[in-house]
């Protein structure tokens, strides 16, 4: 059987080991593995929404609202924007997908920073579409612009990891808006604000105002998601957020019911309870302090973070890929990113009793 | 901004209404609309399964197993296949579009029975992949056989429907067998079991055996569902079996996570709840002839169906739109098939009290 050409360069993905594997694998209780790989909520999900979630379980059956109406309406309010300028994804990765087989093809390749979020990768190979990055790892506006300037016409769609996963940096706002303008209004730019609640949080100078954003540029889609601060890392929902002519023509590419009738459900409560996610950023951060001073007491490199996680940069002394195994054998789980070209791991921030456990454990491996 | 030529041939999708919609717009109170649109199990869900994912409901905040390792297992024993066999989809749906970005493109295009499962050409036009049809609506493997001959070198996934949906006729599996034989080993044959469960009920010379088929055949990609007998619609699980090699290069289109964590653990136990599937499935063939009589009553004509809904076929006399839209105000949700060409409305078989209401109310539209 002989497959499509783009096929064949395309390695398999392999994502962030499940706590399911660690117990299977090395035979430890799941309630002594800690599970800092993955960036998801470490408080978990709203009381409010599993109450919700509970009481919805019997629609199982029942297809979801495929117009996601009163999910729509809530991300209208909380955006100030039309519903006509919002489509949901399976998670904002699926928003990403969509944008990638709209607009770039063989002959259109992406632009991304050095090391940023695979899936922009991977959605690109899908479809035979070449990928520029910027030598550097962390996001750089002008190696973005020369490339851009010099592969103009090989360049569809330039993405902005804002912050920035894996590595947690992140771009003044203001900043991002002078490289907008200085590019083609055909060129569609996509700011992945996966972890914008963070950035906002924590320097109101990194914050993005979706609305102003949207109609300034003509050429701007904005990612947000569920699965961070709002805790619905399981439930695959994110959200793209555009001008209504970007959004009816990914709209076209939308496969119907794409999101369950159960995560519609818990993202319209999720949406509501503020609290929670006011919560849990402020904890992320008072937290993340302890690992900086960790970090600077026994000397590792980080990247400051605008994140719910934090990447530790090993000198050559220290191979991060054992790292991560002997913590793994330990029962807690990090990411190593020696896959993304780095002697490094990213670890999220947990909940106090977590970080100690890591803490604690992270020194005894150095 | 300009996309690629694709989304220019690409109407955007439009789902049956949910009951959400028609509450709204005709002030229905959502107990009295019922909805026999969708295809969807009317006993709801198994409550082992409610209990299942009531319990798991705090788990929403991390990302599912993505080696979806028990439930593989469950498909794995149930099919009596290795799990290297197994792909899973967000809906049979997702692996129908991993099939035909793996396998079709602009020169090779796919084959299917001429009023089919909408999804085979909207992932196809969403390529570019042209569309070829035979002329009669219900599968007819001359029609296939003669298009396949002349057409050899642009077809590159035929499509079987079986049953089909949105017909409800299917084929004999000697028939399909014969069928295949004559076909090349490098034209992907996609036979679509979304409703086998039901089929394989109402007569075993239409039930598939996939192990036999996945066996027999190198080119054979076999699709099922949990949405229709298991009950779960509304949690987008299907899955694709076939041999390892195909499988392997739909893997490569696969995103990372694309099940929830819910929707997962629903799966997993709607597998085991094997009573639950047979009740649903021996009051759906005896629902089904109150319709067939009440057909044969009124000189409807009907086609005989092996799923879970039946397809009225209306004389000049009768428009099934305007059918459809009275059923509507009254709060009965069916699906018009004039969107394929036909003078029909498709209604799924549902509870005894629904068919009952349903019938009266039909008698008195006619």
């Amino acid at each position: 059987m002989i497959f499509n050409d783009e096929l064949k360069d395309i390695v398999t993905y392999e994502g962030g080991k499940p706590i399911e594997l660690v117990v299977r694998e090395f035979g430890i209780e799941p309630k002594n593995v800690i599970k800092l790989a993955s960036n998801e909520n470490p408080n978990g999900v709203s009381p409010k929404v599993v109450e919700v979630v509970k009481n919805s379980a019997h629609l199982m059956s029942q297809y979801p609202d495929d117009s996601m109406y009163r999910l729509k309406n809530g991300l209208s309010k909380r955006f100030e924007v039309d519903t006509k300028n919002i489509i949901i994804g399976a998670g904002s990765d699926q928003v990403i997908e969509f944008a990638i087989r709209a607009k770039a093809n063989r002959q259109k390749g992406i632009l991304t920073a050095g090391v940023t979020f695979a899936m922009y990768e991977i959605y690109a190979k899908q479809i035979g579409a070449k990928v520029f990055k910027t030598p550097s790892n962390t996001h750089n506006l002008e190696e973005f612009y020369d490339i851009y300037q010099k592969n103009k016409d090989k360049i569809s769609i330039i993405f902005l990891c804002l912050p920035n996963n894996p590595l947690g940096e992140s771009l003044q706002t203001k900043e991002v808006y002078k490289f907008i303008r200085e590019v083609d209004a055909n060129t569609l730019i996509v700011i992945d604000g996966a972890y914008n609640e963070y950035a906002s949080f924590k320097d109101k100078d990194y914050a993005i105002n979706v609305k102003d954003l949207i109609n300034t540029f003509s050429n701007v889609l904005y990612l947000g998601t569920f699965s961070k601060a709002y805790g619905l890392g399981g439930m695959r929902v994110g959200y793209g957020i555009s001008n209504k002519f970007i959004i009816e023509n990914l709209y076209k590419l939308r496969p119907p019911f794409n999101i369950t009738t159960l995560s519609l459900e818990a993202a319209v409560e999720a949406l509501k309870d503020k609290e929670f996610v006011k919560f849990s950023i402020q904890q992320n951060f008072s937290q993340m302090k302890k690992y900086e001073n960790f970090a600077q007491r026994n000397k590792i490199n980080f990247i400051n973070s605008y994140t719910n996680f934090i990447t530790l940069l090993f000198e050559e002394k220290f191979n991060s890929k054992e790292i991560a195994n002997i913590l793994l054998k330990k029962g807690i789980i990090v990411r190593d990113l020696t896959s993304y070209g780095l002697n490094a791991i990213r670890v999220t921030i947990g909940k106090p009793e977590q970080n100690d456990k890591f803490l604690e454990v992270f020194r005894s491996v150095l």
